[in-house]
């Protein structure tokens, strides 16, 4: 820390992205990326790109903005594209929190949520889940501050229904609801629909899992055209660039070939519905998830010693410490054989154990 | 604007970058672009990096920092990736300045300063240039705000020599010194050797100009290890993955190419004072640039006409409309071939104007 940080960042805790490992691991199931490349498509498109990257890109992000809108059904002016969703995560924070309205989110959820509330003092607001990690939609209604919800859930996997969300915009009109929809692409009712109905609502989508470009960064903020506006404006007054070539290309071909990826969505969720039932068998109480991922907590090992063993066996997951979930891994959903593997190689270290 | 934005926001008056236009322009000088394409090394490594978007990029740039470290001649702790010079300016706004320490740079000059300051509700100080538009570096001495100056200045082209940012750097130890070197490689001298003996300096770097990025967002700050430390902070409490995965494989590549960059850029500087010669043999006054530009004025044409004829010519300018500076036009330098055409154009414009 320098001398010069302001004094209200001096005790900001940073978000922890998931471990990039640079020792063997065969098997990376720790960040919910797809197992899947980006189709030929994004591949040449990008390509062709690269040849005009001494270039700005477009900051209207006009083509992408058109594509995404027919992707989401809805128009261009519903669309903010950003830097992944984070940023449009970001944003919202930034743009819509102040010191007279706070934000509430579930207690256990996406671990960036309280750092942007830090980040910019925001008052927030930890809801807890109940006892089957699942969320309460009354608990939400009618609250004075801004929410957040990541639906499907994460690191649970658990989702409410588009009618849930549907009784938590009509109890905080004057509120902004954004549903984090990162996961929705593998199982779960997306709530764009209701943007036509509710000014209060801000649905963010991000190509990160479902469309195989979490190197690529990129998300959407799908909203009335009021709350688009808003988003642009801090865009502008902070990263109007924020869409790079490549990654321009690489959206825009990514919706052009949607299909590709809705039947990598379908093999994910097999694979899902697969590991799910194996970790069963072999003693796991496994969440009911809607996500590319499972949260699994063992009878009689703990979560810690799962993670250890697994990653001695060349295979990552991500356990949290934090006391409430520490006896549970997050298993991100790669393919098929992958999942294979995983199974395999619990078994035999649990039978090893005597588990 | 929604009913939602904050009410400190609701004023905010974002940047306007240079236009993208979509009409007929044969000749692009609005936004300082290179004329010159990526190298192919840099375009083969995206080509390669796009097969495994499908992973996230390494959230700690590890490799890009080890070589950009090389190339400007310190450690990897001094370096700091951002997404775009933009985002190490940004992120240093957040980071360093607050109600009680704002921020003060000339008040001419790039024009995202003063967007970050309203944003964050920093209060920021305009220092007035020289009337031949140069900073004096003594306006500078002993102040009680952090301070950010360009350097080579936009859009005038104007440098401070190191002795003076010495001098600035001696007098002002308890505030941040930020030195936007986004056009230093066109014939300035940088900074970057003084973060050895400077512990409140922040030099800024950007790829977008010298290194034929602008669509790919990359930019450099380079200090002391706490400095950097300070910026990651901001950096994993917004956006962990700022570099992408093309940009990090443009990025390294660039940086082992960079011979073929420096050779672009000595062009640019040959193109410049070609301009500047045949601009002034046309009756402009043009401001002796080091950077990839040029700020001219002709002696009886207003700067608005000016730039409206070489519009309707095909080639694009960029005019600034506040008060101070409307007589000018900002020209990038673009290829020796575009520059030709650009003073033929303007000596068969003039001629018809009788000028």
């Amino acid at each position: 820390m320098s001398r010069f940080i302001c004094d209200k960042l001096k005790n900001l805790e940073a978000y922890v992205p998931g471990e990039q490992p640079k020792d063997t691991i065969n098997i990376k199931l720790n960040t919910n990326e797809s197992p899947f490349p980006p189709s030929k498509a994004v591949i040449d498109s990008i390509n062709e790109a690269s040849t005009l990257l001494q270039l700005y890109p477009d900051p209207e992000c006009s083509v992408l903005k058109s594509k995404a809108a027919k992707l989401f059904g809805v128009s261009p002016e519903n669309i903010f594209c950003g830097n992944g969703s984070d940023e449009v995560l970001n944003f919202a924070f930034l743009a819509f929190c102040d010191e007279n309205k706070g934000m509430s989110f579930p207690s256990i959820s996406y671990g960036f949520y309280p750092v942007f509330g830090d980040l910019y003092g925001i008052d927030y607001k930890k809801i807890p889940l109940c006892d089957d990690f699942s969320i309460n939609a009354a608990d939400y209604h009618g609250l004075s501050t801004n929410i957040v919800i990541a639906n499907p859930n994460a690191p649970t996997g658990l989702c409410l229904s588009a009618y849930e969300v549907r009784s938590i915009l009509d109890t905080n009109k004057d509120n902004l609801v954004i549903i984090d929809e990162a996961y929705v692409d593998f199982g779960a009712e997306t709530c764009i629909p209701l943007i036509k109905e509710y000014d209060n609502l801000l649905v963010v989508h991000t190509f990160s899992k479902s469309h195989s470009l979490a190197g690529a960064r990129l998300g959407f903020g799908i909203a009335c055209p009021e709350i688009i506006e808003d988003l642009e404006k801090i865009k502008y007054s902070t990263n109007p660039y924020n869409i790079n070539r490549s990654t321009m290309a690489a959206g825009i071909a990514a919706i052009d070939d949607n299909d590709y990826y809705m039947n990598n969505c379908k093999t994910v969720i097999k694979a899902r519905e697969y590991t799910t039932a194996e970790l069963r068998k072999l003693g796991f109480c496994v969440i009911e998830s809607k996500a590319n991922f499972v949260f699994a907590r063992h009878q009689t090992i703990s979560g810690e010693e799962i993670y250890t063993m697994l990653r001695q066996n060349g295979i990552l997951v991500r356990h949290f410490s934090s006391e409430i979930i520490k006896d549970f891994n997050r298993i991100s959903i790669g393919s098929p054989d992958q999942m294979e593997v995983l199974i395999n190689t619990l078994k035999k270290l649990l039978l090893n154990q005597g588990g």
